[in-house]
């Protein structure tokens, strides 16, 4: 493939071309271009070489790696737009961040960052001299050395190359908040494919131009993925035009194989569109306008593998996708393409880019800016450098009265609305606290928030909307992919906030969770990386009660997925009341470095911790509710009712209480698990518990019947290790479930308080003779109420009608 | 909000304007909106009378459910297109099928079912009258009765409207290979902001107008979401107007709230989309037209709740957010509301509508089809009734030879490609098979396939380009969730297919998958729902072979995933080797109404089993590898070797061939699993084992080193209540891995033949002394390993240069 070589005009029906492609002075061309050949070099010798780094000798075989790995497609089209940003950065006294969208091309930006020294200021023994070179040629891609993605160990980073579809939302959370900052977005056109990436075109509806930074997108088509031709690069231009546009932008496009031209046609392009958005924002923040501003993006086509191979073995490679990752795979075996690759790295003249210690020249470097402006340097991609700590008001100005346990009731999501309310008003200065939620805050009971910010919006207002707000920090659309990927960006760079989300749809991001763990996993094992907010989720409309929805809205699996994760990160907190939630709210938003999971109901709940018993349960993370229980302190119990999550708790004290009623000399003990962790053995989580610990709540031999809100073979999973493990029971969610009232739920689920006398007779051995007419009770209350609600098309008022006698 | 009540021309630059918005004459303008009124009575109806349902008493309270659930807001605009659908297969003898994307709607699609009368014909207790009448309004969202949403109970539907985003991309699905079907479908402002949806606009460019039917989408921009207006609904029409035409198609745009006009608007759309759809395949059918056609789509802007009460204790309700559920929430405790609810009813004229029976009058009916062709009724939406069974290839022509055990390698994904070739020329004819994959069928060696067919594309072509093929059957877009999307609508409507994909991003799909097993749960219970074709998944590029990515790639969790569902439905596979790939290949492709998990790698891999061998094994599900052990047939062994996994199997054969070295009095077992469900016990999984059976496998008190491909507490989840499970010891992935080689991965996650002879040797009682001695010389190997790996950047030859001689 060859692309016309003339860098085109902005396509038909723009209003914007960039100014004449020579306004770029021949001496700053030529050293733009003496950057982008070395970062070149420097790509391709991490990729090939483990020796001999700057060609000083003929290339043999043995300075080639055994194992040839690495994306080399990409890494020319990244290492111009690095080339350029340097100049962008140090031509405007901008803080620039930038995402690198096709992170696969990990040489690429290591290079960029080696050049411009960051690189060797963060890991000092990567010099930027020959045997710095040689380190960095070595070290990718090879044990022991660094990922072939940009990762977390990549300097200037807040975006793993892996999984693709994140870097717009990314860019987006980065910028929010972020007055100053300008968030370059690299978009691959692999990446333009996946869905997360095309939902978040429409991030620009919610970008406050007076609040927010920048973010311009550069769309990056080399036409092909890892075998086939892209969709976006194979649409007519004024095609692509009218969706860029759709989507709310300006394109300004930049085509072309011949590197001079397109030198100056990208410089032209950024130049344009750093001066479209300084208008933008000029316009905005000192005229106060208010129009939904077009932003600008740019269009850069560039052939794929550019300046690699042109053919091999008869193929063309250069401008295709086998450029992919290695163009010549066979260097250690095949003396031709042997041959090859040494006239490849030599065409880049590296003699005339390192000086004979392999220093970079002066021309080399004539572009780069200097310190904390540097795209490897700057702050904004080590968040926990810029990281406050947030106000958080005190709890018990929320909390919810409790006289007894089970007299009142409460929402408890409704309560944390509150809270929130107020930390909201905290922040609405320093503007480091951001609720996202998949147009469900309200739906959640968290509307308490609008008193202090309304909902960032920038599109068309009418009348009858409420709570929109051009500087609102609440951030809601219908993709959950682009909340996380906000949030993500926010927290990345140094800020707080909370997700909530239905239970059941955050599965949606089981993906991208999965990549922050890892991500989080990573730098918290690199000591230049400093700590970060936590990405806290709040998962409420759970499975118990999907009342309008039914069946495709109960899902309890999000947390089996998390637990699967990095201990050091993961954790999972199933607060059983609303003061309980409060105090966990309160933990995890102080917490740093973790995936945080909270599963509360919006629904009335039953209060039965006082603020301050909540607060020692949730330090705790699970204990004996000795008012609920029926134990002789002197003996052990008969039998231990466990629940964690808000519906179990409710049948487990229900359970209770009908067993004090018709077995009173039962000894009961009912025991609380909020943090859910705490169940593993200790040397698996930071938070399990020893044997020792977990057998003075649960006992070795008793029977213990557990109420658990999801999946039951999860507690199973957590708790195998222990002795008493084979007496453990566990009722939860078995995929049962249709539109239906609250207890019909449980009980086809078997969690219900009859069921759970059922199996408390059923396990305890040595009952007395009449412990068979309770069951049978039971088992007719159950069928009672089962007729009562098919009848009714309600539950039986009794359910929810009664109080806490302990 | 009140919209403009004439209907728009099509927007600026629109080359297409509906035609004069007075054809349709008044009889049948008044016939289509009495068929409406009546499906907007009906669904009103539904959410909230539980009795009178023709209103032949005045209204009150305990004529009205006590839980009032459902979605209004949206279910005049459903009623509204379903009217119209009726109207042009009635007129155009076409066969349509209808994707509800906004599902929530549930009463309108029932109300519209009920009507033809293909409600009756699927539960014929739900008669088209007024006892009938009765039925329907009480069974929705009542206890024992139909879900809220568009469900699978729900008649000529295959989509649920529960999560949203798929709408499109099952539509697509379902017209591939339909050449004579036409998929409307219906795309909520709201679901419009999802990524999956986003990324489905682009589906046209895979859409072959020869092989393939149409998809019609309908844009309905109500306004609003739960809380917040829609995205799309508040952009200027042009800015809509270019995104859409950016995505490819030809808008007609529809606005009013003043029903004629709408209704003669709407019309017109549609037959305005129909000519062109008929245009379109004309050329490519006859004319041999090679132009990607630009498909019609349709605008249509109405009122949210349209029709629905207008103001609501002084809050504006229509066409508002605040009419998304139930717009009058208090009938049953408020005077007031309990008025305004039987004004509303009463606004259809019931009276009119139906007769003194409660059966439609003739004008309500007179737009409706009959047959077959009615939406409820066709057999597109049941597509069981439409399945053949596939032309499997015999096995054997495929099969690698194997004269012994791990004597030979092959990569199993490339030897699954070539009998896939066969059955892609099988089906060539017969077009019922389609492979899916996000851009990497070659890159999982599946490419084979190219020889029997190429890659659907209808975007431009270059030379250099392969296998692109305007008729091609192997799907490739940059997107799981779409290619999910497609592969269900696919599925759904009769045929097969194979969804293959690296193991780490098929979490993409995590919660698509779920709504899919949710489906087939349902539809496995219900007698007029036919099985259809598994989903079946091949994931390859797996956590131990991501050379080229390393930790961002890595994660097995999908399995634990899917295990969490349904057990009737799901069933996971991990083949050791080529040959019982192919046989799981053709046992899951055989399969009925599943989703079916398959882990298999693409690199080499020892052969250990023959055709026959491996065909019995996969029956099996599980078995003892009687050549790989040493135990004496006359006593218990020592130790169980289990593995599940292609890499583990090579693990513990290394590790089997070590003890039988060092430690040869050992009696060894080895057992391999390939269903991973068999080790559950046979009560919670069709295909588990009795104890009797597991124990005679693993026994009841001996060491079990199990190596398994994914997270290890997986196995202990399913094997917790053996009698032998605290014998049980898991090796598995721990989260551990980076860019590295393939024995650096296994030994960094304690996998490795060297670990697990140690384990042996730390778990078996009464060893030898010299088994200390032979743990040091594994540890020492270990070193040696790592060692040498660091300095030479790839695994020491022998890990693989070894052939077993048991």
């Amino acid at each position: 493939m060859r692309e016309t070589a003339a860098p085109s005009a902005a396509a038909p029906g723009a209003s914007d071309a960039p100014p004449p492609a020579d306004a770029l002075p021949d001496d700053e061309l030529n050293a733009l271009n003496a950057h982008w050949r070395a970062a070149n070099y420097l790509a391709a010798g991490q990729i090939y070489l483990m020796d001999n780094p700057l060609l000083e000798q003929p290339l043999r075989p043995e300075h080639v790696k055994p194992r040839l790995l690495g994306h080399w497609g990409t890494s020319p089209g990244l290492n111009l737009i690095h080339t350029h940003l340097n100049r962008v950065i140090r031509t405007n006294c901008r803080d620039v961040l930038c995402i690198w969208g096709p992170g696969h091309g990990g040489p690429a930006v290591l290079a960029g960052s080696w050049l411009d020294g960051s690189y060797t200021r963060t890991y000092p023994d990567v010099t930027r001299d020959a045997a710095g070179m040689a380190r960095l040629f070595r070290q990718f891609s090879f044990p022991g050395g660094v990922p072939s993605h940009v990762a977390p160990e990549t300097p200037g980073s807040i975006h793993e190359g892996g999984e693709l579809g994140y870097a717009l939302s990314h860019a987006y959370g980065a910028a929010l908040d972020n007055p100053d900052l300008l968030v370059a977005c690299v978009i691959g056109d692999g990446e333009a494919e996946t869905g997360p990436l095309a939902a978040s075109w429409h991030s620009n509806k919610f970008l406050d131009p007076v609040h927010d930074g920048a973010v311009l997108p550069i769309l990056h088509l080399n036409g092909y993925k890892i075998a086939n031709p892209a969709v976006l690069a194979r649409l007519p231009e004024t095609e692509l035009d009218e969706l860029l546009r759709g989507c709310g932008h300006l394109p300004i496009h930049v085509s072309g194989d011949e590197p001079l031209a397109v030198h100056r046609a990208l410089a032209a392009a950024l130049d344009r569109s750093l001066e479209l958005i300084e208008r933008i924002q000029r316009t905005a923040r000192a005229e106060g306008g208010v129009e939904r501003p077009r932003w600008p993006l740019i269009v850069l086509r560039t052939p794929k593998g550019w300046t690699g191979p042109a053919e091999v073995d008869g193929l063309p490679v250069e401008g295709t996708w086998r450029s992919h990752q290695v163009p010549l795979a066979g260097v250690r075996e095949n003396a031709d393409h042997l041959r090859q690759l040494e006239e490849w790295l030599r065409s880049y003249r590296p003699e005339e880019l390192f000086d004979a210690e392999g220093r970079p020249r002066p021309d080399v470097l004539a572009c780069v800016p200097d310190g904390d402006r540097r795209l490897g340097a700057t702050p904004y991609a080590n968040g926990g450098l810029l990281l406050r700590e947030l106000p958080l008001p005190p709890l018990e100005r929320y909390a919810a009265p409790v006289d007894k346990p089970g007299a009142t009731r409460h929402e408890p999501t409704a309560v944390l609305g509150n809270y929130l309310e107020e930390l909201m008003a905290a922040t609405a200065g320093r503007r480091d606290f951001r609720l996202v939620g998949p147009d469900e805050t309200a739906s959640n009971r968290l509307q308490a928030v609008y008193g202090a910010t309304g909902k960032a919006w920038q599109a068309a207002v009418r009348p009858v909307d409420e709570h929109l707000d051009r500087h609102g920090r609440v951030m809601e659309i219908l993709s959950e992919h682009t909340c996380q990927g906000w949030l993500e960006g926010y927290l990345l760079t140094g800020r707080h906030g909370l997700f909530s989300c239905y239970e059941a749809f955050v599965h949606l991001v089981d993906s991208m969770v999965n990549q922050h763990i890892k991500w989080l996993r990573v730098t918290r094992r690199l000591p230049w990386r400093r700590p970060i907010a936590s990405l806290n989720y709040l998962l409420t409309s759970h499975v118990w009660r999907q009342d309008h929805n039914g069946f495709s809205h109960q899902d309890p699996g999000f947390i089996d997925h998390v637990l699967n994760k990095a201990p050091e990160v993961v954790r999972v907190y199933l607060p059983p009341d609303a003061n309980t939630l409060l105090c966990v709210a309160d933990r995890v938003l102080r917490s740093r470095d973790r995936v945080n999971v909270v599963v509360a109901g919006k629904q009335p709940c039953f209060d039965w911790l006082t603020p301050e018993q909540a607060r020692a349960h949730c330090a705790r993370g699970v204990g004996i509710w000795h008012w609920a229980g029926t134990e002789d302190g002197h003996r052990d119990p008969d039998v231990v009712l466990a629940c964690a999550g808000d519906v179990p708790t409710q049948e487990v004290l229900a359970c209770a209480l009908l067993l004090r009623r018709h077995l009173p000399d039962l000894a009961v003990r009912v025991v609380n698990v909020v943090d859910l962790a705490r169940l593993l053995p200790r040397e698996e989580h930071p938070h399990g518990m020893t044997d020792a610990e977990y057998d003075a709540l649960f006992t070795r031999e008793k029977p213990v019947i557990f109420a658990y809100h999801g999946y039951p073979w999860l507690i199973h999973r957590l708790a195998y290790r222990r002795v008493g493990h084979p007496q453990l029971h566990v009722r939860g969610y078995k995929e049962i479930g249709t539109t239906t009232t609250p207890f019909d739920m449980v009980v086809g689920n078997d969690l219900d308080r009859f069921r759970l006398v059922m199996d408390v007779v059923d396990r305890v051995p040595g009952l007395a003779v009449r412990a068979a007419a309770v069951r049978q009770h039971m088992e007719d209350a159950r069928t009672r109420h089962h007729a009562w609600i098919r009848e009714h098309g309600q539950d039986l008022p009794e359910v929810l009608d009664w109080s806490w006698t302990g």
